[in-house]
């Protein structure tokens, strides 16, 4: 656990500043202590009066994803909705959880016997024992990305897909590609789901047939991209739509191995803008998720849930962000 | 930002022109005014007026609705959001418009002469002129029932009309209906197309061929019933599903002025729980709609948006209310 002394040092003020902050004195200014108690938390510094309410406890579970490390996607998500309850005393434990784990406690139960009082699930899939249990759970549960229907104990947050993809595709057809290829992500997630509906949406509203030969299912990780570059390549494919940054990287490790330059020879756009993106040799163009403002309204959602709101969804709008790894189509 | 500079250069006349253009001066023309602020507007400049902490000012916006008493729709909405901004010390101004209203003034114009930093719109139809103005606009502004894509300065908030459409007609299947009318409010809604098309799921998920005789468009108010319950009764409907409790009263009071009883011949359904729906002679099974909540969604929305944070939309669950107005099928 971070000391105050760390907290002083990584914002450059003095420990009493820090110490006022933590404790609402009135002559820190509202956003300095907004600031130190965001760090505080970032920095996993718990103060007393967390601890003293024992009993305001909230669990994240995630399934699947890394956070640990701040260039890791989820690492923000669970950022931004543990700054959020911090300041509304809740004490947030992050717990990762796999199928075998699933299938040894059931949801209610484990919520229960462990006194949360509500929970934010990440990275779970559609096959999962708790995404069928969470459908009629009692308890206050916000889901990462993926929807439960009729539940009003469950709400969903995440990024409008929809939206992101038709951006994508229109700055696209703008440089005149229509060989467009699409890597996406895992079977069985909801967020799978809704891109490929996206892109065949925002296909067909470009006019553009979907040759399903450039449509595939990998996995959300770089090593996907080696399976299905090859036969894009081969079939003549000008851009790589990505389901997420990940399989972006690979997709242009691929395409570099393979002799074609990024984005002389093929555009990649991927979706999330980790951390990495921006820096990249060839910086990508991708679908940006607002990742610490995901997690924040995770927990305002959760927070309505709480006090009985049935809210359903709450999304975030996607920003495009355009770099180097898309130019104007080169007839090959 | 522009500065009040560029603003003078570019439309060839004086700073102190300009200033006194945006400070409302009274030696200014109406029309040069006008000018000054379509091109402040038009060019990002926004007036210290708005950033003012004395002048925290939002402004709600209602078309074709009443909201002067608790018996109205709107009446809690209006009531939730500002009971959420006053928390922050914003001052809320309620603002009738209407179609001549918008064609005289320019959304942004109008927030930006009046010093709003950002608005919440009940009401709003397809076709007005401010919804096409909306889709760029800069100023911070929630939309009730209303969804416009691509522009981070707007949200969505309202309640699931497809999750709300399902449950009414699972109630109806369970209670042997098949022949289902329904008479759904004004064309050019966003929310119209939500719930017909609501409708057409739900019946196919149901197995229930769609007769398009039993579809009909009214107006969001009870004398739309006249127009089409004659109709539906005589093609042998069992049940009716309103677009609203206004057209639900509507429809019960055309179906008991021909001699069919609610609920033994005709079952009716309704959209929203007035206030007045569980107090009718014959309770009303509706579809509730959290008017409180939704007010206070929607200033959490704007309160978002003006802290930069893109919330395309928030969502809520309805309830579903059985009352006394549906009943098991009775052959006629």
């Amino acid at each position: 656990m971070a000391t105050i002394k760390e907290i002083a040092d990584r914002l450059g003020v003095s420990i009493s500043t820090v110490s006022k902050g933590l404790n609402g004195a009135s002559d820190v200014s509202h956003e300095l202590k907004q600031t130190i108690l965001d760090t505080a938390v970032e920095m996993g510094y718990t103060t007393k009066r967390m601890k003293k309410e024992e009993n305001k406890k909230l669990c994240i579970f995630v399934e699947n994803m890394d956070y640990e490390s701040s260039s890791h996607f989820c690492y923000d998500v669970i950022l931004g909705f543990k700054q959020s309850a911090f300041r509304e005393n809740w004490s947030v434990t992050v717990l990762p959880i796999t199928p075998t784990f699933q299938s040894q406690e059931k949801y209610d139960t484990f919520m229960l016997k462990n006194g949360y009082s509500g929970a934010f699930l990440i990275g779970l899939n559609l096959q999962d024992l708790w995404i069928d249990q969470i459908k009629t759970t009692t308890i206050p549960t916000v889901l990462f990305d993926n929807y439960v229907r009729f539940n009003p104990n469950v709400a969903y947050v995440g990024t409008d897909s929809s939206e992101g993809i038709d951006i994508a595709i229109e700055h696209l057809c703008h440089l005149g590609h229509r060989k467009i290829a699409f890597l996406n992500g895992s079977l069985h997630s909801m967020i799978t789901e809704l891109r490929e509906q996206a892109f065949f949406n925002s296909m067909e509203a470009h006019n553009i047939p979907v040759n399903k030969d450039l449509l595939a299912n990998g996995s959300y990780i770089a090593d996907s991209a080696k399976d299905y570059v090859p036969r894009f390549l081969d079939l003549g494919a000008t851009a790589i739509l990505c389901g997420n940054d990940l399989i972006a990287y690979g997709v242009i490790r691929e395409c570099e191995m393979r002799g074609f330059r990024i984005p002389e020879d093929i555009s990649v756009i991927g979706f999330d803008d980790l951390p990495l993106s921006a820096h990249l040799n060839t910086a990508l163009t991708t679908i940006r998720q607002d990742r610490i403002e995901l997690g924040k309204c995770s927990y305002l959602a959760l927070h309505g849930l709480l006090n009985h709101i049935s809210i359903g969804n709450i999304t975030l709008r996607p920003q495009f962000i355009v770099r180097n790894s898309t130019a104007k189509v080169v007839d090959r």
